[in-house]
């Protein structure tokens, strides 16, 4: 709790925490890791684009590694435990285990990923993407607003933009991924659980949809002579909502919605809205884009409108790893917990680790589900608790 | 036809019609509209706030006037039409009848009204609101986009913003109200007849409802613990429009929708919408907003939001004089069309000079009920269509 208190203080914003790749506050707050990973007796580098990394050998220094972490950027005015609290949470296990006598079977590593959020430069996932070999050589011409290159910030953080592609860790050179992060959504709290194991992570569609009608005035034009937008929209949004609650672990959401003209006495001409749906199975999850797109066609015809349906994005579920996910849900039981079994909906650097390693993710408990704020809150005891239980995770851990 | 094309040449910007009050081109248009009156043998005077009208003598001079008008303001980038179209059939009526051998039994008077509108000042109505005697002195003291008070515009353009209290008609001074104008709506287009009667102007009720639910993760919080504010709002939109279409007469039209914090990610905290319902009697009116309200609640609970219900217009329907009205049916009868029979959804000057006088309006066919638009366009078989309905009503007219 002390450690998030002084890694909250590393910030680019008086008052807020804001901590964005490649800037003061961010070195500052990897000086602050790579200083306590070493006194926990941990080897420390930074590759290329600024992980941090500390290892811990193993009884076999030769075997594949088991790595622990998360990332330590931030969004802006941002809570305090998004990321920090994995890195936090495996620095304290490195640092438990030969505090207590105990040596890893294999070497321990814990990474601190230098940008997971992707606020400076919009790219999420950096880190891990370097690591995972991922890393898209296009994205080290995107800018910041400052006009700022991300080849630039590299360079000026004492990375190498050249060497992207060899930091980069081999297919099945490591034992595993694990990573503890707060679960940003409300199901261990209102169930009252401290800890998660994670199944899956959802896979996502987001889709821009466009209606046409035609505008024209509120009070002149009779019901059964108009082409509303606006009415077409409105039933995909409560298509989404049903769909949602009659198939277990979907989530389709409409999270922005526009209207034109937009004058209280025009009859809606046009509707713009964004569909972001969710699931842990990518099979449920493409049915029921389906389902949803025959909506919006109906929906449209119905009204005489037309519709457009613009795919942006279609990202595949990543299923963590069931042995190391029953490991982690032992490991949880030991410290006293009975663990909840929770897809995430949200992405993590876990999801791109999975394409070189088999992952696990154990989520903890925050308050009301908030996170991405400055309420973002977790319970100290819940803390010691997902400490304890990577602790024997690590502790029992034999490939 | 032709002195339409002259009037849209009347206009505040090059190559689009936009005749505001109190303007160059708006007094270009009133001098223009003066002297047809005139030379329809009319004495012709402005009132203090500029209203062009023109007398004619009938048989009983002393008898109350029949008053036939429309307005000569404009929308910005407006059409040809709206106003315009009733004062110069108005005028065309009031030329023939000396010009044909006859004189109306009592005198006739042709009013353009000034401001209809209320492009400038964004208050409608205001040239039949002196007129009726029911203009506010409060709006004396409105500005337009350049800080130029109403009552600095009134004395700008020779009228006497201290007279127009003393401009008013008294009730009962007037025979009747007659007012011809575009329908602005596609119901005579669509069932192919020329011409409709009013049978009256609908009642409004204009509500701004605010829905507060509760933000979340598009990924993270299951549909069950949602508080989509964005979900409430569409089951008011789709209510709204399920209402029109069982409820005869009935327009409800959700117009404006701002979701926020509008992400795609994001599940909405918060959506406010614009709510117009209309219905030529005010009890259906009453027991459709009553319908909604109760519906917006509901829509609320069911997802644990909350809303708020503001109301911002409660307009009473005005219904046309029945023997006007059915006299005007005859008259279009005999002029060999057998009338549609409607509900103005729009506003008119005939619903203030209801106040003083009986009234009645003819609704022209106009091409897909387009309107408040370049495109707003009428047939010149239709326009003279209107012409020989008024003249047969003016003809025949004895109080």
């Amino acid at each position: 709790m002390e450690r998030a208190e002084l890694l909250a203080r590393c910030s680019d914003e008086p008052g807020r925490i804001t901590r964005l790749y490649g800037t003061h506050a961010h070195a500052s707050a990897s000086g602050t890791l790579a200083g306590w990973m070493r006194a926990a007796g941990m080897s420390v580098g930074r590759d290329a684009i600024g992980n941090v990394i500390g290892r811990l050998e193993g009884e076999r220094q030769d075997a594949p590694a088991l790595l622990l972490g998360s990332h330590f950027d931030t969004v802006r005015d941002a809570g305090r435990w998004d990321g920090t609290l994995g890195v936090l949470v495996a620095i304290a296990v490195a640092e438990w285990l030969p505090a207590a006598g105990r040596r890893p079977s294999v070497p321990l590593e814990v990474v601190a990923f230098a940008d997971e959020e992707g606020t400076r430069f919009g790219t999420a996932f950096l880190g891990s993407a370097v690591l995972a070999g991922r890393f898209d050589e296009a994205d080290l011409g995107r800018v910041d607003a400052g006009g700022v290159s991300l080849r630039d910030a590299i360079r000026e953080y004492g990375g190498d933009p050249t060497a992207l592609g060899a930091a980069a860790r081999a297919p099945g050179s490591l034992a595993g991924y694990v990573e503890v992060h707060i679960e940003q959504g409300p199901v261990l709290d209102e169930s009252d659980v401290a800890l998660g194991v994670v199944s899956a992570i959802s896979g996502q569609t987001r889709a821009a949809l466009r209606f046409s009608g035609v505008a024209g005035h509120a009070g002149t034009v009779p019901i059964e002579l108009r082409h509303d937008a606006l009415c077409a929209a409105a039933d995909v949004v409560l298509a989404a909502e049903a769909l949602s609650r009659e198939t277990p672990g979907l989530v389709a959401t409409v999270g922005r919605l526009t209207v034109l003209p937009g004058a209280p006495n025009v009859i809606p001409g046009s509707a713009e809205l964004s569909l972001d749906v969710r699931h842990p199975e990518d099979a449920e999850r493409a049915a029921a884009v389906s389902r949803l797109r025959e909506r919006a066609t109906e929906a449209a015809e119905a009204r005489g409108a037309a519709v457009e349906w613009e795919e942006l994005l279609d990202q595949p579920a990543v299923v963590c790893d069931a042995a190391l996910s029953e490991r982690m849900a032992q490991a949880v039981e030991g410290a006293g917990v009975r663990p909840a079994t929770l897809p995430s909906g949200a992405g993590h650097d876990a999801a791109i680790m999975a394409a070189i390693a088999p992952v696990a993710m154990l989520f903890v408990r925050c308050a009301d589900g908030v996170s991405h704020h400055p309420d973002e809150a977790v319970a100290e005891a819940d803390v010691a608790l997902a400490v304890d239980a990577l602790a024997a995770f690590v502790e029992d851990f034999a490939p």
